[in-house]
């Protein structure tokens, strides 16, 4: 999508592939800068760093990262070193499937290759180019959901800086928008890190969609008010049964929309159906730093980037940075295959493979 | 209670009544201090601007106040200057039913009296005394549902900082505390002024009550996995049929609740209870200024207070106070008269008159 009129990808790589390049997603949205990271354990650090976040771009920037070990390590070296890093960078985020899809794919297309290091490049960018393929496609498949005068409430950012491009809940909003549908969207703010309200609201504005912020609590409340039309969020892995884990009160609002018979929608490439979870008590939830919830980033009056604690000082915080969402509390899973519902999850993938 | 050693209530008089003291809640919990309001615009606006905040201390100060006006009102326009303060302090904040039941009672005191300003300053000091005894009662009536072990969940503030002393919400706490019984408090943080996080951590610390602060969103997380055991929360406003109004995300945490089977508490001196709204459509639901949402305050690194702006600069956002849950998502009502079923809230309020 365009940032000031040019064209990016949350996550890039030049030719070679020993340079990789992101949108730094920490600095948004007060600082728009992008970047490089010119070695695997700096991509992988922009990973852990949440520099780069959100399931499909973690993915295509492991993807990135591991052809970058490929490219750099010396050739007498090359399997060892390249399988050092890849452990490295499936170390780095324990939640979203789509950076062990992203490693093992570029794992495996080297293993039979005879150029490992170009094989890995090539791959990697296959990856990114698919990637942004399949959120394109999400777009189109989900847009007969926002007609005009939608009112659509989404949650963190699944918008396309969560991608390589496009995104996937917002992905629809975009092609609805761009055709001309009036879509209104409710972005919670996502606590602790503000995806939402630095994100989305971002990603929105930028592209000239209506919204508001409002606090995740608020959500509830809304609906209850007839506001929200309906619900659409990200996943960062879905378990055979459909049953997805996805941004910690996905699942709140997910009990809310099911009381007030609100639609709600999980949009996610089918990469990111993990078949080998029959369900979502097998996903491991990520537990970060309590320091989230205490000190947060923004601005001062004068402009500059700025962190405060919020929080009482002498207060301990917990911090489960994901949820699981029963798959009976999802309508459907908007997908580049389709619409799809989630009894029909196991043979949408196995259509695609 | 006490802090550092010394036994405070949130709000107090003077004896002549001309003068109202209050603890800064807008400073805590980063730093402790007591403002003076030296006239009654003071302490209207103190209680407009949240240095004092929570129903019941709100209807203190409000009593405090008009008293206030009463002790320094010229006795030829002692009326006149007395009815304006009245309908001053009554839009500061219109979604607590305590800051109009303080007003009324200190009004219709003085209507009686041969010497109003007088009457006027002990009606005030009877109205705290007697919040600050109901409060106490509460903890008593409510103790026996936090055994040893229990697992609780509040929101927002309703401790003893919302309150003259003692608190709603946290006074069976404190109560159970006290008595020996071991038991941990979830927090949330409650967006978008952090009540949870700032103050009812800060108390929880003081009194040493175990607890931890969680993301709002959290909560319906930290249910699904078997951590919640009960909620118990504080109320703005009650209706005759017990659908209660209080802190946005409060109805989204019964939705949770209900669907967890965790049981959920409102605890309120029956004064909250508005019999004469029939019902939570006819509660009055204060929207707030959007900078709450996007900007937060703090201590920055070097320990001083400061504000910094933290969502995306080009968007709006949409800031509903409170929210209204229905009756029937409420197990019970932990009341200075006993811990009442919905149904049997109108029978408490009419034996209390």
């Amino acid at each position: 999508m365009k940032v000031n009129g040019v064209e990016y990808r949350t996550v890039w790589a030049e030719k070679s592939g020993r340079l990789v390049k992101l949108i730094d997603q920490n600095a948004l949205p007060h600082e728009f800068k992008v970047v490089e990271a010119r070695d695997c354990a700096e991509t992988a650090l922009a990973i852990k760093q949440m520099t780069v976040r959100g399931a499909p771009a973690i993915g295509a920037a492991a993807a990135f990262g591991l052809a970058q070990a490929f490219a750099q390590a010396p050739s007498e070296k090359l399997w060892e070193v390249a399988s050092a890093w890849r452990k490295a960078i499936e170390a780095t985020r324990p939640t979203a499937v789509d950076l062990f899809h992203a490693t093992r794919r570029v794992w495996n297309a080297t293993e039979a290759s005879g150029a490992p290091a170009e094989t890995a490049v090539r791959e990697a960018q296959a990856l990114a180019d698919e990637s942004i393929q399949a959120c394109k496609k999400i777009g189109e498949q989900g847009q007969s959901l926002l007609g005009d005068g939608s009112r659509v409430l989404t949650h963190c950012n699944a918008g396309w800086l969560a991608c390589v491009d496009w995104g996937t809940a917002l992905s629809p909003v975009y092609a609805a928008h761009r055709a001309g549908n009036k879509v209104f969207a409710y972005c919670t703010e996502t606590r602790p890190r503000g995806q939402g309200a630095r994100l989305t609201a971002w990603e929105l504005a930028n592209e000239g969609v209506e919204h508001v912020i409002i606090a995740d609590s608020a959500a509830a409340f809304l609906m209850a008010q007839g506001k929200i039309g309906l619900v659409i969020v990200g996943a960062d892995r879905i378990a055979a049964n459909g049953d997805t884990a996805n941004k910690i009160g996905t699942y709140s609002l997910a009990i809310a929309a099911e009381k007030h018979g609100v639609p709600f929608y999980v949009a996610a490439p089918t990469s990111t159906i993990d078949l080998s979870k029959a369900s979502g008590a097998q996903i491991p939830i990520e537990y970060r730093s309590e320091e989230e919830v205490h000190v947060v980033r923004g601005t001062d009056e004068t402009g500059r980037i700025a962190s405060i604690r919020w929080s009482s000082p002498l207060s301990h915080a917990e911090n489960p940075a994901f949820d699981v969402t029963p798959a009976g509390l999802v309508t459907a899973f908007i997908t580049e295959a389709g619409v799809v519902e989630p009894s029909k999850l196991t043979e949408a993938v196995e259509r695609r493979a």
